[in-house]
Order: structure tokens, then sequence, then C-alpha cells
């Protein structure tokens, strides 16, 4: 019987892991928060990933739990392992993912570059953090951000009160030195539950308000040094925290050359996309091999360079596929990959990748494509 | 609202349908024979494809209808035709794949080079053919046949008595001079109902048992001539034929270095899964692109060399998956695609893709990781 893998959430993460599961002969479950989302061809139960009588009923049909989200609570999932489910990234590895302090303190412990930090909890003390770090930083509520949610830029504490003040009895906000950063790399990880890494080139992201707009892989002009700290980073992290399945650092590179890590995922990640149609081994199956503890595929490139632009918010009239044509008869070599989501401002509804021995040739087919969907 | 395909047949060509019909954002639907079948996440209903009520209901939820293989009754075809409902490839196209007679007969007013050939009724009319052809021919079942079946070669006219006995009145079988080729290639070439072709690079075929085995692409060592006359000859048949979506030309090559038709399918098959990992555009994904009638994807390779190993008859104990572990340790680079049948001697259950710049690695790698699976 193939093996069975459960996705808790129905994004598109979870959509990303069908067409490998397909391939590879392993039934793919989903849980979904609601009817018609992303992976809907695969989900099998819809429900509140928050509800243990309902991920356990999920939990039950399947051999292993994977997630495309970081958020099922740590009562829910640690509920899950004492009931003997498999579950992959386990709950001592996801807490590190669900709160960026907790991230923080383990990561300085594995001696892991990271830029200044602390917890602070009032006016005072986010005050006195700034004024150590040239009077300005980044100020992150530990738990609930993505794609720039959660994450502020600060010159007085002051622009804080509304975060600190909100804070529960005991809870803190972190804040994070404003690194003086060239750039954002990202370093893919993948780890199966019985020891064994694997990690893709480090690649360059492009952010735009906090989202990611553009990936190229490998990062251009990366010293080979650079290029072994990312690795070594990456599999440092993702044996320290007993990571299992994918996991993407995000980095800042610095102007003197130091790397530093900003934040992780433990799951696949916008930052890997490339790989579905650039590496191998792309990190959807990756995943589904990592947390069924098959052994890890090949992560070289399939041409010298890989660009990603992600198709943010969709047209503003029509629907994505009516712009297809256009953008087909134009790119024949573009991979369009689309989510079933509605077009919405800022929302990731798709992503374009192209695999060229140019990168100019690269970078411009995949802006040119994508943009025929905005 | 996502584009409905809807595919008639749930064996492994409906499968591999999926995986870039959910990356490209088309939703698919297939009508299955059977519960369970290769293609049965995708499936929304199951029924008898002869019967045209249960395809009519099919019909009626999507905006196209395509194949997984070529049986369906041209009386189902014409009454769905007739409906209105968008069917590609379309009945004028599908007579051609679906007797092999009419077939001879269109290839040889196109002028397409092919075996000699006849349609015989008894055995006088076989002998007389045989005894112009050396004493030998193919003699073939004009409908039904695949994979080797209803093909037998002939050196006497009685060794076809059970076919010619079973004759209907007024149907024929066909007899084909017994070629001396020394290789079989096979080429593919999609087009879209609004006209535009492309054409994949012409591969090499190995069969077994009549069976397809291995496929090399591209055809090692090929002319540049004759790459040219495979390419032409394919693009003459999808356009003279009229067909829609995937063709598929099995081709000899001769010691005196002509090329002949042996063979077609209207669908994506067997000798073109190799592009699933070795080109841009992967042939199911230009199947769908082509019957949705949008613009065709790039054929060019992802790697120089590609080669594609079928797994036959799986293991004689144990399932597929069980042999997962050794055959990804060993090969990391090999796509496995498994599907989602239980294995039985001679059955087609899965295939390796290798994509690599070496050809001698790249077949030693499919070969290598193949046989983990018998």
């Amino acid at each position: 019987m193939a093996l069975r893998v459960g996705v808790i959430g129905g994004g598109q993460l979870a959509r990303m892991m069908i067409a490998p599961a397909v391939e590879l002969g392993l039934e793919i479950r989903v849980l979904a928060e609601d009817e018609g989302m992303s992976a809907g061809l695969a989900a099998t139960a819809v429900g509140d990933y928050r509800d243990i009588d309902v991920v356990r009923a999920f939990a039950a049909g399947v051999d292993v739990v994977t997630f495309d989200h970081e958020h099922v609570p740590q009562s829910v999932l640690r509920a899950l392992v004492a009931d003997g489910v498999v579950v992959h990234p386990g709950p001592d590895a996801l807490q590190f993912a669900q709160d960026k302090l907790v991230m923080r303190a383990r990561l300085a412990e594995l001696g892991v570059p990271q830029p200044d930090w602390a917890a602070v909890r009032d006016v005072a003390e986010l005050q006195a953090f700034l004024d150590a770090h040239a009077g300005a930083g980044v100020v992150k509520t530990p738990r609930g951000g993505y794609d720039g949610k959660g994450v502020r830029v600060v010159r007085a504490a002051e622009e804080a009160q509304d975060w600190l003040d909100a804070l529960a009895e005991g809870d803190a906000l972190l804040v994070e030195e404003l690194v003086p950063f060239v750039r954002e790399l990202a370093q893919q990880v993948a780890r199966r539950p019985s020891g064994d890494t694997v990690a893709y080139p480090v690649v360059e992201t492009v952010q735009r308000d906090g989202v990611c707009a553009e990936v190229i892989a490998p990062a251009p002009a990366a010293a080979e040094r650079l290029v072994q700290v990312a690795e070594e980073i990456g599999r440092t992290i993702a044996e320290g925290l007993g990571v299992t399945g994918m996991l993407a650092v995000e980095l800042f590179e610095t102007d003197d050359e130091r790397i530093l890590v900003n934040e992780l995922a433990m799951r696949p990640h916008n930052s890997g996309h490339w790989s579905q149609d650039g590496a191998v081994t792309g990190q959807f199956e990756q995943h589904l091999r990592a947390v069924v503890d098959l052994p890890l595929g090949s992560t070289a490139p399939r041409a010298a360079w890989s660009v990603m632009v992600n198709i943010l918010g969709g047209p503003a009239e029509g629907t994505l596929e009516e712009r297809f044509p256009a953008a087909m008869v134009e790119h024949p070599q573009a991979k369009i990959h689309t989510y079933g989501k509605a077009p919405r401002p800022g929302r990731k509804v798709g992503h374009v990748n192209v695999a060229d021995d140019d990168l100019d040739d690269a970078v411009y087919v995949a802006r040119a494509a994508a943009a025929h969907f905005v």
C-alpha cells in the first residue's frame, strides 16, 4: 500500500506537494482550512487545525503528518505525538519556527551567526537596545508573523508602544539590530529523521514590502567561502534544531562579508520554488522524501541559472487564466505555476520559474512572463 | 474559473497529466473505468467509456474532453461533437489511430514513407503478399491492438488462419512487409487546434517482447538529415490527420537509412516519458496545453541526454514502495515515477528517468535504478 502523507493546511505549499506525490506514488491527504483552497484536489478533510479532535481524526488515516504552515499549536502537536502519530517536523523542532525568541536563544547556543537581539518587555528595555545599536532596531512579535507582518523597523521605542501594551504577562517582544545588509540570501536544507541532510546551493532573494519577489539560484557572484558558510549554517541548524523535512534559512549578507540568520521556516519555502524546475529534486519532492524517511534526492541544478519571480496580487481585472495565452506565446520556456487563488492585491497567487544557461536571459524571461499576470 | 480538462480513461497517462495540471492551474477530471485506478486522485466519475450516457454526463462538467487511450468508439465521439462538446483529438483524427488500415491508406495519400502493406481477407491474399515480400510479413488486427497484442510475424498465410476466420463480413487484416530495421525511433509532435505544432527531438526506443523497455533522447548518433526527416514526418502526420494534442509516431530506421512509419498514438506515449524530466515542457503538460488550445511550451532538452527505463512487472514479492529506499540511496539523481498499479508480470507499473550530460552514465543509472523494482 502506498505511504500516506497527511499535510495540515491547504495552501499553495500543500498544493505543490501533490505533483511529486503523484509521480512518486505517495498518497497525499490534506486537512484544509476551508473548501476550495489551493490544495483542494488532495483535501480529504476540512477543519480547524487548532482543534485536537479534528487533527486526531485526520492523523488516524495517514502514516506521517507534515505541514503547509507552522501554526499548529504545540498542544495539538504534542497530543499527536503522545498518540503515537509520526509528525515531521516534530513539536521540539517546530517550536523554534513558531517563536522567534526561542529560536534566537537556541541559535545563540549553537553559535550560529545572527544579528544582535534582545527580549524586551517595555519601552525602557527597547530604548536601551536602540541606544546601544545606533538608535535603530527591528521589532518583531515572536509568534504568528509572516511575509513582513509582525515586523516593524523602529527608531524610537514609542513606535512599538502598541505592541508592548498588548503583551501578555510574561511575554516579550524580540528586537534585533538593523543589519546593514547588501543583499538577502536563503539556504535550503533537507533532513530525514534517520539523520541524513542534503543542501541546495545558496540563493539570492529579493524582497519587496517584506514579501519575496524574486529568487536567483545560485546566488550570483557568491564567493566560494560564502557558499560553504551558508551551507554549514543550514546543516548546523537542521541538525541542532532536529528539523525533519525541508528547512529554509533566510540570511543577510553584510557589507563586511558576514552572513547572519534572519528567519527560519521548517517546510518548503518561497525561496526554494526555483528548485521545482531548476534542480534534479525539487523542494516539494524532497520534503515528501524526508518526512517519510526515504533517501534524499540530488540537489544538483538542472541549468547554470534558475530564476523565480512571484506573481503577486494577480490581474486587477479578470483571471490569471485569461493571461495564459499572451504569456505563453511570448515565453515558451517559462514554467508557470498558479495556486488556484483569487487575485487580491499583494497576495501570492503564483510564480514563474525559468532555467537558463544565461543569467540575464533567465531574469528577463521570468520577469517578463510574470508581468503578464499583473 | 479554471479551465476544466476531462480525461477519458484512468490509466497512467491520465495520472501523469495530474501533476502539470495542478501546477498550471487547470482543473483535471478523469472518467475512470474502475475505482482505485492509476489516475484515481482526479477521478470524478467511474463508468464505461463505451456508454454514451456515461460519457455525456462526464463531458457536461468539463470544457474539453481528451483521452488516456484511443478506445472510445467513434459513435460516442461523434455524439459528443454533435452535442457541442469540444473533443481533442477529435473523431476525424482518432479514426486513424483506431484503425490501422485507415491509417495506412491515409499515410499513403500523404506520401509519408511506410512499409509496404495490404488489406487481406483470406489466405490467398495474405500468401500473395508474403510471396511478394521474401516470404514474410507482419499481420495486424486493424483495431484494438497495443503493446504487441494483435501483431504477429508470419512466414506462411496459415499462421494467421485464426484471425482470418474471425473476420467479420467486410473486414480485413493488415499485412505489412517485415522491415529489416536497424533500430526503432519515435517522434513526438504536439499540435494545438488553432494550428501551431512543436516537435521534440527524435528518440531511440528499445522494445522487448513488443513492449517499450527503454528510450534514449535524443536518438544517439542520429544523422542531422534523419532528425529533420523524422520531424517532418511527425509534422506532416499531425497536420495531415488533424491531430490535436500529443502525437507519437513510432518509426523504423532501416539499414539503408530510410525511416518508415510503424505505428501512431494520439496522446502522450511511453516513448515521450523522458520529457517529464528531460525537456523544458514535458509531454503531459504539452498535451494539456494543446487540448485547451494554449500556446505550446518549449521542447528544448534540459540535459544533453535523457534515458527512460520502464519498470515492467514490478517486484515478484512485495510492493514497489518497499524498493524505494535501496533504489533512492544508490541513485539520488534518478526520477522515479510509479503508476499506483499492483505488480503483475509484464505490466507497466512505473518508469525511471535520468537526465545527464554523459550518455553512458544516464543509461547506467536509469537501468540500475529501475532494476531495483523487479
